[in-house]
């Protein structure tokens, strides 16, 4: 199906930016994921090329540009022609919305230029060991420590982890009556920071996933950002868009895995035909391209709704569960169309098949959508 | 999931056509299901309110409005407040526009001012006993007779088969060279043309569907539509929109029965709660919820996509494979929900599950959609 | 799969069984589903066929036979070659165990004579309007009277509404402490009970569900079933088997509809051949034949379980779950095979269907069912 | 739901085989997956042990065990306690059956006390690389070489590629009438025989897939197997074992992996309550584990059929399909009530779900299975 939301100036970023991601992305990927890890490098370039924080004012460095579906083509582009492990949205996206919305003017002036130039590399730390999708049981603390504040406890399973150079790291403010969640901004020479080893995953073999320790580390009061006693409600606000980025990300993987299945399925032989004339792979393959272009016009759609400020919660959790859903169902049957060979590390789709498998669980699980969804269907109060 | 694509206009539209159906439809709905069919009367009101072809041009009586939302608010509200028995489409979208469009101007000038009024109504004739979704195999012949053609054949699971005045036929050509399809309009007291007695069905109980059996019916020349050498391909082009249509119909379906499924679970109350309180149900409806939305985004985009002239066979396919497959699912669950009054007639949720059980299979089934989807991604000609 | 649970004893009362369907149930079928109820006659000659209550001791007329194999396949024929309206089992499977093995002595000689002779027709009277799975929610109530009770309440949904000369009825005893649970022996001819005409339904055309009124009826001391103090326990033990019951004909249902889609499909032809040759629908057909094939397994696994007296709860809520839901899944597929027809009540299929959709409601929803099979796996106590 | 199958000797047995897991095999598994193979050694220790090719003759050194159950044992307790990549039923049930059957006396009487004792690794090579499923495209060549053959080609993803004393290599026998297939020995010291660099894997990390080639290698006339006028059907008789064997495996795989998710779930908490207490985890674990029993039960009802030697194609078929489904459907649920940690290396529900995901491609793909179940319908030769 058509995609009709993009303008000629849209078309041609796309270009800028495929082009972006075959030079600088594409060529490094396989060492990437040979080392655990990005080089911060692209940051750089990715700063310099103006693909960070799009959405930054100018005072920042930034190209003020309020329009999502810019956003959306980087994602869409790093999927197709870069590396997932480059994690530009979550840095974009994800974590640099908090430093320039909530923190300081003057947080806001000393970071967000490096942050915009790739200099300063984000990442956000909300899970802790033995935790899940649940920020009601935080248990890094945040003490008073004179003007500013005293961290203490342990996150796990930090994108970034490693490379980051400021991590937003979610805390309870144990003075505070009620014990409200609170948001601080943790700095790279920060003393009592300290990162564990990469984390060994399934998939997302380029990304530095990692724990961190933060031992009675001092953070300075203007690296609070927002209002501590309003910082679950904060939280919760910002998460309506990053669900709708996961989302565009997992259907834009979707597409990848279908074209890179359909490309296989037309030239690999069996039985004397091309394995993708068999009634039973090509109605699978139908399907698909069915649910994945109907999950692709509701993800559009939400995107004009995002640029609008009329993004619903519940829509955006709704285009999340779906689209981690159909990129499942479609990684799958790439793999098992390309038979043993899905199964080996230097097809793509094996590692499509592995990077998927985390869409149903991060950004807030699949289950917290459904939660979230049913909310809105005034399914709680009546008996 | 707000939808976007209606204007003030159609918001006003809508609440005439809903004041129409509780008025002159929902209060006969049950004597008609008793009935086996609906009363001619409804179809003449219909045509006094203007709700008969709606796209049909001034000179036969018709508005004139060529836009697809008008139509599809006239299927949403039918099914919501009104009786799927009266099957307003099958006689406004689906055959009219073969008479109007395919017709001769002397055929169309005698025909088209009474089926915009109500008078005429409207059927047409495709499948055959022992035939299926297989247009190829249709063994109704005609032959020429004079300046004009004798029919021969037995249609069945013909929609307004007791009521039409005029129906649509396909059949083989049998003296034109390949032996083409051709498209025949029968009219009700043309000689040789009788009708079974209603055919009892699993739902869809005011809808009389009927065998019809042409035993040399004269057809003078002026009742074909169009050229019987381009007969196939004609009847092609006109199932696209067939297939949107159908997806209007069964999304909508979907809509009222998650809407009163929500209803009931909100005050049935089971195990000391309301059931739509106990998490398992919560999921599931929010899940179908989810889906609703992400079909219902793709069909409006493509009502638009049709008033813009653009609309593709396959995007209509995939359209109507996922709005009957949702459809399907929602009344399952809502029957489920329901419990033991789910499996009573006077449920609305019950005759909602039978009703749906022909969307899958009619307008083409949906194995059918999945073939001309996948005819779309070019898996037949490599190796 | 080859079935192994039979030897040759059963396969001999097969064939005794399969004779007395065809003669005695099957030419009545169509007659029975119009008039909405099955001739009282039928339990008479099944009576005198020694095909009711097997298991019941010579002392009542019974045979003693305590091996479910002959009751599976008195379902399992009456299933494919009777009418699932004569619902046997439900007389001397799930109803006349209450009477034979928690009434009094002489209540037992009194009734179960008539009741293995079949002219003592049952029924069980459980769910409520405004109820469902709910046992906890009886409003029906028993308070003492003389020696006896006097009851009065509202049940519906109950099969055999209008033949049953005898009907347990569930009610909740108000003067005892606690207000427990307890079983009641109902008779035709008591004054105050009264019913209601057999309910609409989406299928099972031939079954005479509908409501019963008792209005201060009277019942004796020896119509009390067991102990009221340990209704809600009794009944829990005789659901397990009830169950099986259940996953039996559910199974059976399954096995039908498959030979007869099997039949279908390889006659049917389509796009120039039998449409079972199709790739698609064939390898639905295997998927379904491989899922009917380890239910039934698991079922014929139970049956043994329960000769040995050794089945378990969540093994019957197992199978009962697993069986209701592939014969849904069959069904379903079944109709969408035979297309058009499928959908026409002259086609069994058609029938299958809208009988099956009860499977994953009664006998407990399949809701229940997962519930206890999620208690028997030790997640509730914890933490 | 208990299983009746093991009589006291297989539960003895089962002891000693865990203990020999927990001794010999699991200590050792984390570096085995770490260097990419298991210890040659730990094949001498399971031949000390007894646990190798139990059916062998005792002039082989076999205890001469025709009874699946052992075997079934050993593959259970290697997945529960022991480690996947060491493949002992692909030694023992899948490689080592071709030579006994099929060898030369002189070549089973050279090898046999070998493979029996562990000193002898096998392999078997059949696919190769643009190949598939598909044995009929098989493009390895055997030539007629003096009393022998030249064998030249190239296979790929040879489980026990690198650790392997003897290969049985499929190939075409390029000089016989028809060209049929044959199965050869090819041993570690032959000249032209090399190995690929093991292959890099989504999963199965200590199992050393490799590609195998051959560069006119010389086979004596002994190392022919079979009658290679016969291979193919010889190949398909085998495998109807191998297919229950690997049904045996897949469903072993879903009971660790739900005994291991139903642990998590009971201690791991989110919002204030154990997450295996939330109903739509309970209800999802609970529809799993009914599944699983019945694919047991049915797998476990083919291990005696096995053993009776009348197991039939297409049930082994439809216990490979349908346990590879509820593998991959449990390991899936297992990843996601694990959340983040699920998806980490250091838990085991991770490696399980990489490892389930060649279980619907080996061993024929789950679309050869349901091909297999197809053609034992009936469906192509009706009209």
């Amino acid at each position: 199906m058509d995609r009709l939301i993009f303008d000629s100036e849209h078309i041609l970023f796309r270009d800028t930016v495929r082009h972006f991601m075959l030079t600088n992305v594409a060529p490094h990927a396989e060492r990437w994921r040979r080392d655990g890890m990005v080089d911060r490098a692209v940051y750089r370039q990715a700063g310099e090329a103006g693909l960070l924080c799009l959405w930054a004012q100018a005072d920042v460095g930034g190209a003020g540009i309020a329009d999502l579906r810019f956003d959306q083509i980087i994602i869409e582009e790093n999927i197709r022609h870069g590396e997932t492990g480059f994690y530009i949205h979550l840095h974009s996206n994800l974590v640099a919305p908090y430093i320039d919305r909530l923190g300081s003017p003057t947080l806001r002036a000393r970071l967000m230029p490096g942050i915009v130039a790739g200099d300063t590399i984000l990442a956000i730390a909300m899970t802790e060991p033995g935790g899940g999708s649940d920020l009601r049981a935080v248990q890094t603390r945040a003490i008073r420590d004179g003007d500013g504040w005293r961290l203490s406890g342990t996150k796990t399973y930090i994108s970034n982890g490693i490379l980051s150079d400021a991590i937003v790291v979610v805390a309870r403010c144990r003075d505070l009556p009620g014990e409200p969640i609170g948001l601080f901004l943790v700095e790279r020479d920060m003393a009592g920071l300290s990162r564990g080893k990469p984390l060994k995953k399934m998939g997302l073999a380029s990304q530095d996933t990692a724990e961190i320790m933060l031992d009675d580390v001092h953070v300075p009061a203007d690296n609070l950002l927002g209002d501590p006693t309003a910082g679950f409600g904060t939280l919760m606000r910002f998460l309506g868009t990053e669900r709708l980025i996961a989302a565009i990300a997992s259907i834009a993987a979707a597409q990848v895995a279908l074209d890179l299945t359909l490309d296989f399925v037309r030239h690999r032989r069996a039985f004397g035909q091309a394995i993708g004339q068999f009634q039973h792979n090509r109605f699978r393959l139908a399907a698909l391209r069915a649910q994945i272009d109907a999950v692709q016009a509701m993800v559009d759609q939400l995107v004009l709704r995002a640029n609008a400020g009329s993004l619903e919660g519940g829509d955006a959790a709704s285009a999340k569960l779906l689209a981690s859903e159909v990129e499942s169902q479609m990684v799958d049957l790439g793999v098992q169309l390309h038979g043993g060979a899905g199964y080996m590390d230097e097809y793509r789709i094996s590692r499509l098949y592995t990077d998927a498998r985390i869409s149903r669980i991060f950004a807030g699980s699949n289950e917290i959508m459904l939660e979230i969804i049913a909310r809105g269907m005034d399914l709680d109060t009546r008996s």
